[in-house]
């Protein structure tokens, strides 16, 4: 089954395009219920595999967050491997967020490294940059569409100087509308059944208005939608890159991570049981809120 | 001492610009000699700490490539980390090949995982990609002017497909050159007594004159140079967006990987004592023909 089926499954399973974001940030976790993360990776495994044991629950999709278990050297590469192979094994899909990026040889050493199977991560998504062409993402599809999974090529992001290249004009469109464009003849390689494409697009949740021109130039895309919760874009927002279908909203996954992860309440939980009910609330009103952004 | 002073101090006492590659390609890492990398990544750990044994006779700086070491997963990232070590430990500088770029919170665990001390990798400068704007820089430039340290920005690669986003056309100029222009006023964060800048450009051999636009664009900054050798340039197009200086041709360091790794003598060689003789002839004649390029 393509990875643009299993998604878009994933999401009407769930009845919900949430994706559960995995980020280890060591001054977050909490030190009572998990251990110091500063000091020992043991910490970061118990707290990313907490979460993704609740995630399961509200999401069918995760999404960790390399750099930040990269941190802690190769323990920390470790852990982020071991979490995947935890996710997978508990049925959920995982997008390996890495941002890879690089030429010829070694863009395939990176391709076989997040996709392929062990020492590989085995994930089923990773997302890439398009900045050095398309023959450099390529190794990144030809592994995709030869394994059944999936890429994710930053093309408009949701940080605060996104537009710094992104958007430079170029014959009056933005430069992120040339990279669409550049990609759009690839959609077709990892098009599933279901008419989605495993070819996603990041689109930024904090520019719907980007979203719906991605939309455009990429309409078989799924698409993965940062920038939802902590970083300031409504439900709405977000899916505003969906497309209408009978089932409501689709057309890819929102995800959400410090926002499901340390919410408040489980920042000050004095047990495990109070810290499971207080994410299990957050990963709730986030699948909730999306579900109903989809619904309207 | 700043990281630009310690890189152009490096390439006077060596007198050549040449920076060496550290690839392991398993295909190509001789079985005979270091046991089968493909199986077993102390023949990669083997033969990279070989290449910098030699390196470190004709060069003064060396360039691991991270994704051909995480295809061998957390191994393969200790084993990068290790040879990294060796390398500083032999007073070579470290130009760690990552080509991360990451948002916010993110592209400081990048920064630490890179620059910063163990866990991390404590290379002296890593390359990074520009396409998701200045914020996600700042951590990586922030983080090298707090610890003397260097950063490689991806500006005109090397690669076929290269100009597929970097040459659009923007008001006349290509994005390459608008993303020097948003660099130009970092350049000062870096730059060392020297007058160079460790905010380096990563500036394509295969493309001479878009290197020499780029240093009009980059004045103080030290180029790191890729595509000598194996992908076709010459030592004299390395050097063209080097700077006349009474020394001679000044202005950053041109990289050779596969031509000094591995010569075809180092490929068929019965023993360690020709595998050595064979790599030495290929550095010793790499920092020759790029010494001669910048006495000319």
């Amino acid at each position: 089954m393509s990875f643009a089926d299993r998604l878009i499954d994933a999401v009407r399973t769930k009845n919900t395009p949430l994706c559960i974001g995995i980020d280890p940030f060591v001054d977050k976790i909490p030190t009572a219920l998990f251990g110091n993360a500063r000091e020992d990776t043991s910490a970061v495994l118990k707290f990313s595999a907490s979460i993704i044991d609740l995630a399961r629950e509200y999401s069918g999709v995760v999404k960790p967050q390399l750099g930040l278990f990269e941190q802690f050297g190769e323990m920390g590469y470790a852990t982020a491997r071991l979490i995947t192979e935890q996710a997978r094994a508990a049925s959920l899909i995982v997008i390996l967020d890495a941002k890879r990026g690089d030429i010829g040889t070694t863009a395939e050493g990176y391709a076989r490294a997040t996709l392929g199977p062990s020492p590989g991560f085995d994930a089923d998504c990773v997302t890439i940059n398009p900045y050095l062409g398309l023959d450099t993402l390529e190794p990144f599809i030809a592994t995709a569409q030869a394994n059944a999974k999936g890429v994710a090529i930053l093309v408009r992001t949701s940080n605060p100087g996104a537009g710094d290249v992104q958007d430079l004009q170029v014959g009056g469109a933005p430069v992120w509308r040339r990279v669409a464009e550049m990609l759009s003849p690839q959609q077709a390689r990892l098009q599933g059944a279901s008419g989605w494409s495993g070819l996603m697009a990041v689109a930024g949740a904090t520019y719907p208005e980007e979203a719906r021109m991605l939309r455009d130039a990429l309409p078989h895309s799924l698409f993965l939608v940062p920038g939802y919760g902590a970083q300031g874009a409504s439900a709405a927002d977000a899916v505003s890159g969906f497309v209408k279908t009978p089932r409501g909203l689709e057309g890819g996954v929102v995800s959400s991570s410090r926002a499901v992860s340390y919410p408040p309440a489980a920042q000050s939980a004095a047990n495990m049981n109070e810290w499971r009910a207080a994410i299990r609330e957050a990963m709730a009103g986030a699948a909730a809120e999306l579900r109903a952004a989809c619904a309207a």
